[in-house]
């Protein structure tokens, strides 16, 4: 009780850290990420795979309407998990940034560099007052000179690169999953198994080509590409991820 | 009771998340539209249909001036449910937006563009200090191309793509209805009926005709229409749901 | 006591919802609209008719001094109930608007117009930071191209059109009288009768004709025109209302 | 005690209402201005009549220092009650409203027009937030095209017309004493009388010259004239109204 | 301590009133000034007195450093009692609008005008938000066409004159001391005597020469002259005010 | 318990100082830097060391992505320790100084001149409100004219110029290491190794070469430069430091 | 108990006096001084010594690092007591007034002129809200036409003039020795005698020659020159102050 009373103190401005050296605002803010469903990451030689686990939350909702992976640029995708209404703040900063920098230098941003200009970003609304945090991670991922690459953003505004990862709900089980089965040699394919592997794996019931979305970003081509439900529905066939009835599961 | 002080610790401010990672204005926000009388979108391939539940409070109040549904552009409607003048506020929004894009591009706004316009412009609301939420949903339906489109944007400022929805008061009754009974095929006249059907099936007192407003716009003539209360009378006479005599009931 | 405990959690700002989706400080600025004298507006065929009860505070008060009724434009005139210094706030903004109106278009503004522009004034002042909502309500009455129009502005910023309508002290009793008395096909003549009525329904010693304000837009003339105490008068008498001596009662 | 806790409340800000839709704050200003010394206005056919309480807290302070009664135009005075420094900034308000309109229109300020501009200033401290509310209440007198007027502006911004009127320091006393003895067709001479006799109804030892302001402005001339001491003298002596001696009284 | 709990719920903001009419932050800044010591200020017929209490807090010290006297112009001297940060603030606001004056106008700023400019600035301290009131009053002394004149601020922003007043410690005797003392008719010199038997009188080892600052505006020069510390001392010693031996008292 | 309570009576607000002098937000931002890993400085004659612990927190993260040590212009490199997001903040604002310098006066910035920048800047997130703190601490390193110099930045925003110094985790420890081995007359070489070797003396298992970042400015060539993960192998092997197996621990 | 909750409820903010007239925080930054380490300065008609105490905390830190002297204009020197990033910022200040000085008017910048550019920059921080006090207090000590000045200001913005004194840590102390000791025909060596005196007054080891600095402004030449470690050891040998070995001591 006390415990909690002390916390309390400390987690209602942005502004002030706790005595403990934290910023709970920061911390809560990681929270809304693990209520939102899971996005996973993999880097493979041959390119960059986003998936997102997009479970609808009624049959009468559109599956597209719920946005978990979006194209930042040609080169470039990214996927959420958190407060989508935040994810689309982010994911439209990313675009412009993208868009400016073609305009600026002739030349498309490096990966890189779009995630440093997105934490950075995030960043002002921890230190500064008058908001919140953004109540979402981001998967960035893209290719740069022919070279793979894959990008996390917290909450707190820190840039971690991967080679495979995990946000949102699941996160723990998602990136044991993740660690047991990666290897540095994927082919592109087989990355898209693993996220759809990964993604299984805390569902009892299986996937539907409709419940998840997947995206890449081929070294070869440097072009974010989103796979069809056929191409999805194949890949979760061949490794008997399919779910055996269009089961709808309740996402906040 | 503990439970209930902890949640009221994180509630006051739009700037701070729970400790479990909520927004509580936003959710209360979303109480504020549940207070609202209903209003009910449908998607058809013949065009969209927007119906809302407008039981006066007064029979000397103008049954004309409880406006739940508005002409955004030519080619979109919009019905909304919850804080009348927060609504007002968002619709004058999208017909700026409409206009301006017009002016820009010299052709009419995507529905899903004015949509997402929207709810970034409420999302702001959500993140930013100075002003509550929005305590409105909205229902944003029009035709783009030929397509029939029909939106929901809810306090949190996030757009869900729907095929039929409910908004407002009974959300959890209309919503079943509409599952029960929506199929892909249905005609426009087909879809007014479903939409009737489905405010009249929380009244046990049947519909009037100056009771709710119904409008589409088709995928034919892609021009947004308000069914005159004749129309409207036939529809509910048709489908044995008018009322006996005018009867009145109180909104908040 | 926990219920008021809880509200009382949530009253002190316009910028918080309450966990039931409630705005209460604009429910306590309808309390300052409930504290003021009543206002009583009547649409008719022939035009608009606006009834105030002003019955002054003080024998040395000049009755004109209390003014409830005002002129917005030629054709339009307003009367409040509430607190008087923000209705004058209210009543100077219509007056502007209507100025610009004809700067702009060369034409009087219209009586739908004129009130949505007050209320999405007012609506601002409930959910941007830094001030109180208005703690009046308004009747807006005039005549549009031949049609006699009457709408009504709350402390939310919502308009209402009405037949016939009370603001104020007494709501309840006057409201249920229009209802009662009330005929679509009421002469302008019959309409102020019906106003003064109301209004001396209400009050046990009758009505004294610098106690109240009548003024009318004619559909015929479409201009604002004030009755003169000997005109009230005559309606008075005429009605058995007039008091038998100058009562005085006191309004906070 | 418990309404007393209530009231506490809502009484800390002048940005919100109490549940009964009062404004604490102002009410609070009206007591700032019951702290005040009195002044009193008084209305007749020839002309206004202001005089203020002034009794000095000191026998070393300039008596002339304590200033009640100021010229705005010339043909306008303002009286004031409370707080003194507020009432120095609505003062210098009026005058610079006043020129104003001299340049403006090259015509005198109407004394309505003047009163409703002050108020409207006045009401703005009031509603919007990070100052508080005007602790005085003035009274406006004048004359404008040969009729003269008299006026009062509270802290809520609310103007009033009076014949005779009392603000500041026994207001109960004074108004009672005002409406027994004022009759429509006093003279200017009778004005001045009736306004001393009500300061002095208050007062046990009599009124001293110099405790006492005294101005009138004549419907014949326009002009704003203030009392010499010796005129005061014997308008005091006539009416038995003379201090004894110069008795002093404190006002905090 | 009731009383005492309600007092404290009304004093931490300037922009709020208690409910008993009073700006308690004002007040406390008025404690501000009787904590530093006295200046005194005489006028006679022959020109303008300051002095003040100067007792160093140490040997080390000089006393010049410890000002209270200041010249604002030539014709203009300013002594201060309370907050010495708060004053220079003042001083240098008085020493801009001299300044400002004769640029504008070519001539010396008069003395009431030039009070009534600080009091103007002091009080937009007392209502406007995210400030607290200057806690310091002073003595404006100064000659205007050869008169004599002497004005005293306040914390709240209100100006008196006065024949011969006294601010800061110990106010209420010296104030009784220039009471019995006091004529109309004194010579300069008496002027200072008065002034300087005022602070002695207050004081039981006598004053040092460098513990009393001397300021003088004659009307025939209209000068400000600060007398030396030889002068002062030929003062105390004719008056038998001359301490024994520096004794070192303690200012706060 | 009382201590406690005290203590947060103060530390909610960067504005306040605590009754003994204290900031607490200040002191409580230190503890965000205890929280990171650490890094070190070691400066000898032949250039300045800047080693960075940056033990990876997963496998399957890019041990490059943990950014600990940077370049802030060709002679000048940057290590951390506390919040990343800070961290990132400051050194995009140090190499911005870094470039204007160059731009305005066509020279490289001097150590102590960029520290400073830095210091003033972080000085004013503890002054002026509306943001908290920065939550990390820098050792600027790096050669000005030949001479190496290494600075530290706390959160209060002060310099300090060090031979060799620990910041982070386990700083007491590292520091003591520090004290007992340094000499002024060590090589670069073993410079290198005084800095591993204390990162190492706080952990059991040893370091494994990407679990360290290590750079140099030498003296020579004023060249900021990052050793390979083979180099750093080559003196954790011949310093025995080296890990026997690649451990991975978590840091917060 | 009592009288600290009191205490407690008026210094949480700047913007506020106490009901005794008291400004906390101020009172609190003065203790913010006093955890300082001492600095003392001493006027002689040869010029003026500045001296601090900078015991380093650190044997690896540099003793140059701990800046408490510094040179504001080639004529002035200031050395300061208690938050070293507040006094670097308010150094800068001095820094940039003389330089701007220079420019202005074509020569050095008077001390006392400096001084009150100083306090009057340090009021503004205790008057107006959203920042804190500067927790330092200055000694500025310089020449002026051939007049050495010594100033010292505090914490609120008050400028007070010196023979000799002592700011920080020990102030009782040093302050008793320096009045004990003072003479006003000190010779510049003897004043440096006597501050380096003063300083080992409170410590019991004696002092080291790096754990002083020690800076003079000569009547003669107008120049601040620092004095070297050897300059410093023969004056604390010559004085029998030599610390018999390096002692480190902790400052905060």
């Amino acid at each position: 009780m006390q415990g909690q009373a002390q916390q309390q103190a400390y987690d209602r401005g942005i502004t002030i850290f706790s005595p403990d050296g934290r910023l709970y605002q920061v911390e809560y803010a990681r929270e809304a990420v693990k209520r939102g469903t899971a996005s996973i990451g993999v880097r493979t030689p041959e390119g960059v795979v986003l998936a997102a686990d997009k479970r609808s939350r009624s049959p009468l909702m559109e599956p597209t309407s719920v946005e978990k992976i979006h194209k930042a640029d040609d080169h470039i995708g990214i996927a959420s998990a958190g407060h989508v209404a935040d994810a689309r703040q982010l994911i439209d900063f990313a675009r412009r940034q993208s868009q400016v920098n073609r305009l600026r230098y002739g030349e498309p941003i490096g990966i890189e560099t779009l995630t440093k200009e997105v934490t950075d970003h995030i960043q002002q609304y921890t230190q500064v007052g008058g908001a919140r945090p953004f109540g979402v991670a981001l998967l960035i991922g893209g290719v740069e000179n022919g070279t793979p690459r894959l990008y996390e953003t917290d909450p707190s505004g820190t840039p971690y690169e991967w080679k495979a990862v995990s946000i949102g709900a699941d996160r723990g089980d998602h990136q044991e999953h993740l660690e047991e089965n990666f290897r540095d040699d994927l082919s592109l394919d087989e990355g898209i198994e693993l996220a759809l592997e990964a993604i299984a794996s805390t569902s009892d019931e299986g996937t539907a080509p409709d419940g998840v979305d997947v995206a890449t970003v081929s070294a070869e081509f440097e072009r974010f590409v989103e796979l069809s439900n056929d191409e999805i529905e194949s890949y979760l066939e061949a490794n008997d991820l399919l779910a055996t009835e269009d089961d709808e599961q309740t996402e906040e």
